[in-house]
């Protein structure tokens, strides 16, 4: 064993400990009553940085501040590392759902329990360790690296693209590492080859100047309700496929080989099916569910809302309607074309007595990685060593924006090493991190710089 | 002119003071705040019943009290009149939008503002006054009459039909007048012909276990937004008609004579139209706005909730979704065998991947009255006298489920006499009465109570 993972095992309870110090910080980015937390949560890890060796500066920025560590000692030939994560967590509500507290890590079945153990404190953390285990065994790091972690991911990391580009020099490096995804299952290390993107939008239909009654007007007048209902079945054909004309014609057609790679997975649609709580799943035909998730755009209504919704019978004839309507897309589609087309779509439609606005929420780019080359190898040895098992390459069914941002901006490739599991929790309560992840992720990490910092051959 | 005519010709500002006294209490069926303001309004209506000369009892039941009024001495050769009306309210909210206090009555425009003018308190109190016109001008009535008046009508008159049921003998009569409609037009009075049934479901689409992450999960769960959507899409076909197998089976096919009857009345679409701020009505084919609204069956969205529903953006593939959706019915469709069809409709789409529930929240059976014959006579021709214009016999697109009941349990037919006008915002802020037509229509109902006493010559 090298001195490095020596020292990581030597550590181990001091490490988990400091961990439950961060995780205990409620750095809630989204909640205005804790600013004073979140930044208390920037400076702790800014004090975890310094203490490692690095450099540490805390930036600010119109909203939470960016707290940027810095080591440039392995020289100029070696190659620079930028490290992402974030500070910042999902509120926990609610809150009696939660088992143990979740600002409190709890050990449970070889699992920490708190909000921010997967996303994303537990893994930034587990990068502050590896670092810290290089300098502390060896005074040095094999690549030079700069950590970035932003305390705004949880609200949409507004500041952080403008921070990038106002630093570009300071940020300029090889590859870009992000540990804020999973493991495809227990005991199974991955690599993220791909994201989906996002196009999230609110459909609002109006009808009459105000709420009628349901008797004295119905059957004479649009009913927003109806016309609402009758625009979102029209978005699917009966083979769930999305009937949006052109939809998808930006669809990247997978390679075989690709589409091999996902099939010999170690997958259960019983399983899955079971873990959900249906009777069947249910999606676009001639797909397999993995492929349904990864590399094959959706169609969601996140939200409905109309008339009375409340107890027993209201006879009114609502005068709006309102759904949230959100797209996963694949590469190579655009929110703003996916745009273009649902307004074509609706118009096309054109229900009568009704006016129907369409503003567009969210969006975000589709990412897809190589899965060859020297970074990619070197991150699948590595994990591969850790977890004494050769990882997969995995894809994604989330967005990462800020992934493209990185890959743009900054000319890197990005290589996506998570370390949470399927069903931890992620934004709902009982979030988790399992342990056994966690020790030997900070191991892996450590030989992942290692390994991005060897000289070739 | 007649006594009894001269008399409440002489005694319309004290009239009007004892209805702004009436209408002063806030008789808010639905809320139990308002308890004793309900029980308040009964002891006031029956006082002003005492005052005109009939026996009157509050008589209890397990809600608010049944206000019974009784003049018998027309003799038992004479004909019995019951007459039926509420003394409870609506809820006046929202009140912001209200131009003057709800419980304020406040004259403007030749109208009287004020929660109940119109419904219902306002047209039963005309009755009263009708009364007491003929008691006090020549101390008798031409007929028997019970006066009926609940103070449950806004909350679905839970109680009604049991008491009627306990009462069969003291409610017998040989005709039932209600004052608890309008007029078609301005100067244009009318006798209710029909009113629509209904039946109100709450269908309910539930998916997974939770909500899930539409990123994580998106493509190959359902989604119960979208399921229901097109479940309810699936409600109508592209001709405005209703898409459920054997649902027109019992619909009425009116005779040529009321559909002549509908189109000879001064209708105008545009007018209708630009009143409701629509750029276009919308409905069956093949029929006319006003048979849409009194003949023809309806299907409408009364609410709709899932998922998310706030500001912005929130990704998740909700696990249940809820709408309320009611029918209108016509003669001689069931509320029973529309819930049958329904389910039957639902359960052949078969959605997979979710489960579905649907439940009754309300029912009524549509009412057909006889537009011939000595009563409805009577009451044109009262009418004409008192507003000097042939009424016309006018359809309701609304439900008025006691207007069957009283038909079966007491064998009398129902003569419908209102003296609101459309937009009179019933259940809506700023109701208001016509002044006019309560003025006028004391002496019509003065007038309908001498024609339905008269013996046949």
């Amino acid at each position: 064993m090298s001195e490095v993972l020596t020292y990581i095992d030597a550590n181990l309870g001091r490490i988990r400990d400091e961990l439950y110090d961060f995780l205990r910080i409620p750095s809630i980015s989204a909640k205005a009553e804790h600013d004073a937390d979140t930044r208390r949560s920037a400076e702790w890890l800014a004090d975890r940085l310094r203490a490692a060796g690095l450099d540490v500066q805390i930036e600010e920025t119109p909203g939470h501040p960016v707290v940027l560590g810095e080591w440039r000692g392995a020289g100029e030939d070696a190659p620079t590392v930028l490290i992402y994560g974030h500070y910042d967590v999902q509120p926990p509500e609610p809150l009696d759902e939660w088992a143990s507290p979740p600002f409190e890590p709890t050990e449970r079945d070889g699992r920490i329990y708190a909000r921010g153990s997967a996303d994303d404190k537990g893994q930034l953390f587990m990068h502050v360790k590896a670092l810290e285990a290089h300098l502390a065994s060896s005074g040095s790091l094999p690549v030079n690296v700069v950590v970035l972690a932003e305390g705004e991911e949880e609200v949409g990391s507004p500041n952080l693209v403008p921070f990038v580009d106002a630093n570009l020099d300071r940020l300029a490096c090889d590859v870009v590492l992000i540990s804020d995804t999973g493991m495809f299952a227990e005991g199974l290390p991955s690599l993220g080859f791909s994201l989906r993107g996002l196009a999230y939008f609110e459909i609002r239909v109006s009808g009459a100047r105000s709420d009628l009654h349901s008797g004295e007007y119905g059957g004479a007048v649009a009913n927003p309700g109806n016309v609402l209902a009758r625009i979102l079945a029209s978005l699917h054909d009966d083979e769930g496929r999305i009937a949006i004309a052109g939809f998808y014609d930006d669809v990247l057609d997978w390679d075989a080989e690709t589409r091999a790679q996902i099939a010999s997975l170690p997958h259960s649609d019983d399983e899955y099916r079971e873990e959900l709580g249906v009777d069947a799943l249910v999606g676009e035909e001639g797909f397999s569910t993995l492929e349904r998730l990864w590399i094959r755009p959706t169609c969601d209504v996140n939200g409905l809302l109309c008339g009375y919704t409340g107890e027993g019978a209201k006879t009114v004839l609502p005068n709006h309607a309102m759904a949230k309507v959100s797209f996963r897309l694949v590469p190579n589609q655009t929110d703003k074309a996916i745009k273009d087309l649902l307004e074509a779509h609706v118009s096309a439609l054109a229900p009568a007595g009704v006016s129907i606005e369409i503003s567009e929420l969210h969006g975000g780019r589709p990412w897809r990685a190589s899965v060859e080359g020297a970074h990619f190898e070197a991150a699948m040895d590595a994990l591969e060593e850790a977890f004494g098992k050769r990882p997969v390459p995995m894809g994604g069914g989330g967005s990462i924006p800020i992934v493209v941002e990185f890959e743009e901006r900054l000319g890197a490739p990005v290589l996506l090493v998570g370390f949470s599991l399927p069903g931890c929790n992620l934004h709902a309560p009982n979030e988790w991190l399992p342990i056994d992840n966690f020790e030997k992720g900070i191991g892996a990490l450590a030989l992942l710089y290692e390994k991005l910092g060897a000289r070739p051959e």
